[in-house]
């Protein structure tokens, strides 16, 4: 998709308002749900334009307490839903335009995703609805507040829902796939009497799930869900889902709701829904609200207790202004002004965010990834510093220290760090066919920016654990890093693909040579001969200069085909990216590092860059050579853009 | 649920025909999904009594061809649809009530599952239609016919359109979970120009799969699958999900039917489905056919071929035909007359046909298992064989010449059993600590069973591989599997329960001993001695007989509670199925065993019987100790009824 057709095409949707930090989808039928990230990586939460999307507790794959249906019919559902209802003709519809769907010509609805918070607003019939979801900063909880107004000339008899659907097992995969055990676990009741919490409180218990923590501070938060309404009188409950939906019926016409009322029903097994329901009456102009809090814990101590603390309308106003502040201040850290609006506003706000979103995140949530991810993907996080260098520096430092006690002793990497359980100089290595063979070189971008941004030129001689064991300098893993792809070449001397190089996709053969790592070896060789330079380390310093001018020789050798670099040569002799394939000719990839690394001469990044231009005018002309098509396709964006953090998950601006 | 409630309750939905072997459910909304199995272990398919329900190549967890969304509203969905829409009035509905699902009040449905096959009738507004959906025998594709009648006086322009939905990774774990990979991987085309095919095929591709059959001769049916349409011409098709249903819709509303014509989609990434359209006219009276035709393997050479050979409705006619033909020959090898009827047809039709589905199918697919279970559960597919003997002595031999395969030399076995990739003497054995205490055991069930019905007294003396090496008799597998049991015993003497006795979720620790599996070994003993006895081996008698003398001391010595027999002894010393606790003070399965194998005195048999009986009366009051309660409620099931093959499964007879 062209840029001119691409932003008109986003515009048909939607724009960004910069000054209230928000991007306001003006219409709710986009093509694919967008969605926003709400809360903290301890107490995560993914919303759509149509309230789809579900929750999760420090783990996406493995503290899934709040369900969705990946890949159903719509892509989001269900979510977080306020159903409304006009008690006079039985006739409903939902604050966000789905899951009942009335049609456009008589629903309007604006969807806002700010920064750490979604509204929408919506007008049917006379009604208007504002919902306001959000994570308040540092708790286990979430707030769905609702503002209703009549805007009709007569009074109103409204009945409110709210309906959630709550995991069996918050073991996601085992949630969807081992229904013989998971469909008998789930208890959900009411508790109507509470001497802390008037209002009540629905209590869904899991009876067994893994235990997604070890910190016994967080006790049963693993097992235990809690939901309350204050602000109206409650009419009745469900926390069953059958007894809400009703049989064969769905999402866009629960029976509870067509009639009226709940069945105060029990959750025993089956599965479990959040179902709360009250009565009002609106005067022509009046506003009534309701607010909705739902959290992780047990009802009775920790559900009791917040709905104490935060259950009233100004508290919850005070955590959306700390929320506000906390987020625009990270955004404001960095401002950017140019006669290009676009580039300011994705340098100061949209493409920030997105960063600062993947950074909390990384891959391992969204509408993509089903559990089938977890934790911090290696090379993903250490490329993630640098999108949010300037916003979060000392966050940024933090991890960059976490993901160098990924490291293991001989240079290379663990894949995956899950941060609520890494223990580093006790994690267990990969087995030797494990290991990819780019992970710790994305180091020799994120280190030196990291300390170009702060000055804390110190840190590279700061000591940090291996994850297996050992401990070395900052400087000491980095020298390590590419110590570990110089122990490991093939036949022409070149680094080998082991198990993949970026491309995941593409299969060399473990003692194939990848042109792509030989490239970030001779760049990190480079960086490391200046760092040891300013460290006074003159042994290093010749030491990387020697290895550099011997990986020179070897990539001038066999790298260049005529008119631009090859990618690999597979361990069975084939080479990759030449002319004398059909298809995969030139890949992107190895044209742009080499001229990055200046391993290029510069004839020859003339003469590359050149092949590239002319095939990238023809889509698809250039390098998708490998299935899946899409991740190619994100790879060439990341090396074309000057971030190569961008979120690849669906994200609210994956369309931009 | 009381037995005479329980028959009042099944005969609000429908009713057995013992006459046409036929289940006829006469109103569609049940409250669970009734589901009946069509072909065979090769190529399987279930079906519920609203057209929902998945296909399978081999296996249901890894060669899943046809998709379900497993615990969504409603359960079965989707499946094979057949929609009819009136193209004067734009109306349209389905061949079954769901997926469109119109008033009952206008809506007529029966639903006939018979063995082998299922015909769902319809009438709404003046059409009848008759959707007959069965596996040809021997066969890899299915067929769906459809029979459209206009019963109202005027003629009438109708638009048919089928519908199901392809799974991207036939995997189908990694289907609903890894989306990253999965929504990028599939094709789809309409092939309208066959030599051999006039009337063209849909053909469906997923570019990766994992390979599920080492057959050569299998070909990629592990990745194609065609499907074609003969009785009509086709005015349009989509491959493409997205184009049939159109945005934020569902099954019940697709945008295709409600607009009256495809768009003649190509599925490439994202979702697959089966769309089909073709426009018929009818004069009052006037009936008119179409057949569908959809099956695995590469379109333009398996489907093409197919078409041809059994694309007529004669063809379909006779397999129809042949397939109630084997069926019933199968129910027909014994007829039971008594004065009870129900007990007639379940002995005779009802019961034998579950127990045949079963043994086919053991507990790997149904709508509660989601690809967590693939194969053969061992110790269940024993068990199984008992049911069957009488319909198919000849595939129950074959089966357990492949179970006893499936022991280790060391006497257990491997949990499950792969048919069509089990290599008996090359398997590996489980883990120490992996072994079940029970699996084995149940070969004194099954074996002397076959013997007897059969005569074949020499299956004792055939020489079969162990799973993982050596070989032996079938009776040197049985003696094995006694002393596995004798050589794991706690400090009682008693057998271990090991990872779990036949109760999984009632957790002994390893050492505990379990007096189910004592009585199971206490029989097993006994049945040795007298097959010893038989074959002349008197020292294989005196060596059973003196071990089961030493094994009845040690039960006398430990367990009678007084009143009935304890369960268990836990590795820490906990006695468990005693007065002393509140909740499971007597389990049902001790006694009835204690009983069966001779263990139980005559005073403490007639005592602990009387203890059961007392505790029957109680719903729950007997032995319900441990979550999920269902597996324990269907074990109980299990020990009252003769035969402990019962499916387990959501099958059509779960609810009789």
């Amino acid at each position: 998709m062209g840029e001119g057709r691409n932003k008109e095409f986003l515009m048909q949707y939607g724009y960004f308002d910069d000054q209230n930090k928000e991007y306001v989808i003006t219409r709710p039928d986009t093509p694919q749900s967008w969605s926003n990230y709400l809360g903290s990586t301890a107490y995560g939460a993914i919303i759509t334009n149509n309230a789809g999307g579900y929750g999760f507790y420090q783990s996406g794959a493995r503290g899934r307490f709040l369900r969705l249906r990946f890949n159903s019919i719509p892509t989001d559902q269900p979510g977080r839903y306020f159903y409304l209802r006009d008690d006079e003709s039985g006739d409903y519809w939902s604050a966000s335009w789905q899951p009942v769907g009335k049609p456009l010509s008589e629903y309007d609805s604006v969807c806002r995703h700010g920064t750490g918070y979604t509204v929408i607003e919506s007008k049917y019939n006379g009604i208007r609805s504002q919902a306001t979801y959000y994570v308040p900063l540092g708790q286990n909880f979430e707030y769905w507040r609702l503002n209703v107004t009549n805007e009709s000339d007569r009074p109103r008899e409204l009945s409110l829902f709210t309906y959630c659907e709550f995991s069996n097992n918050w073991e996601t995969t085992q949630d969807g796939v081992n229904l013989q055990y998971s469909l008998f676990i789930v208890r959900g009741e009411y508790l109507d009497r509470l001497d802390n919490c008037p209002s009540g409180l629905l209590r869904i218990t899991s009876q067994d799930n893994l235990p997604i923590s070890t910190d016994p501070a967080q006790g049963d938060v693993g097992r235990c869900v809690w939901m309350g309404l204050t602000g109206a009188p409650l009419s009745g409950y469900d926390s069953d889902r059958a007894a809400f939906l009703g049989p064969y019926r769905g999402y866009h016409n629960p029976l509870a709701v067509e009639r009226g009322g709940c069945s105060n029903s029990k959750a025993y097994g089956d599965n479990a829904c959040g179902a709360l329901h009250c009565q009002i009456t609106l005067q022509p102009g009046e506003s009534r609200q309701v607010l909705v809090l739902l959290g992780i814990g047990e009802a009775r101590a920790v559900g009791a207790q917040t709905l104490q603390t935060f259950g009233s309308f100004e508290r919850a106003d005070l955590e959306l202004e700390k929320l506000k502040a906390h987020w625009h201040s990270q955004l404001g850290r960095l401002v950017v002004e140019t006669p290009d609006e676009e580039l300011n506003h994705t340098l100061n706000v949209w493409g920030l965010y997105n960063c600062l979103i993947t950074f909390n995140w990384s891959r391992a949530t969204s509408l993509v990834y089903n559990g089938e991810r977890d934790g911090l993907g290696f090379r993903d996080s250490v490329q993630d510093i640098l999108g949010v260098l300037t916003a979060i520096p000392e966050a940024a430092r933090q991890r960059l220290e976490l993901l160098l006690t990924g490291q293991v002793q001989n240079g290379g990497a663990i894949p995956v760090i899950r941060p609520f359980e890494h223990r580093p100089g006790h994690e267990k290595a990969p087995a030797p066919e494990e290991f990819r063979s780019d992970d710790c070189l994305w180091f020799f971008d994120a280190v030196p920016a990291y300390v170009n941004e702060t000055g804390d030129f110190d840190f590279y001689n700061k000591i940090l654990p291996y994850a297996d064991q050992g401990e070395d300098t900052v400087f000491g893993h980095l020298r390590r890093a590419l110590e570990f792809n110089l122990e490991r070449t093939g036949r022409n001397g070149l680094p080998c693909g082991l198990l993949a190089d970026w491309n995941d996709c593409l299969k060399l053969g473990f003692h194939g040579e990848s042109l792509f790592v030989a490239f970030q070896v001779y760049r990190g060789l480079k960086i490391l001969a200046e760092i040891a330079q300013a460290l006074n380390r003159p042994a290093d310093k010749a030491w990387a200069e020697r290895e550099r001018a011997k990986l020179e020789e070897r990539i001038r050798a066999c790298a260049w085909d005529g008119e631009w670099f090859i990618w690999a040569i597979g361990e069975d002799g084939t080479v990759y990216g030449t002319k004398d394939f059909e298809e995969g000719q030139i890949y992107l990839n190895t044209q742009v590092w080499a001229v990055i690394s200046g391993a290029a001469t510069p004839e020859q990044a003339q003469t590359c860059m050149k092949a590239v231009r002319e095939r990238l005018a023809t889509p698809y002309g250039l390098m998708l050579c490998a299935p899946p098509f899409v991740k190619t396709s994100i790879e060439v964006m990341r090396a074309v853009v000057f971030n190569p953090g961008v979120k690849e998950n669906a994200g609210i601006f994956n369309h931009t």
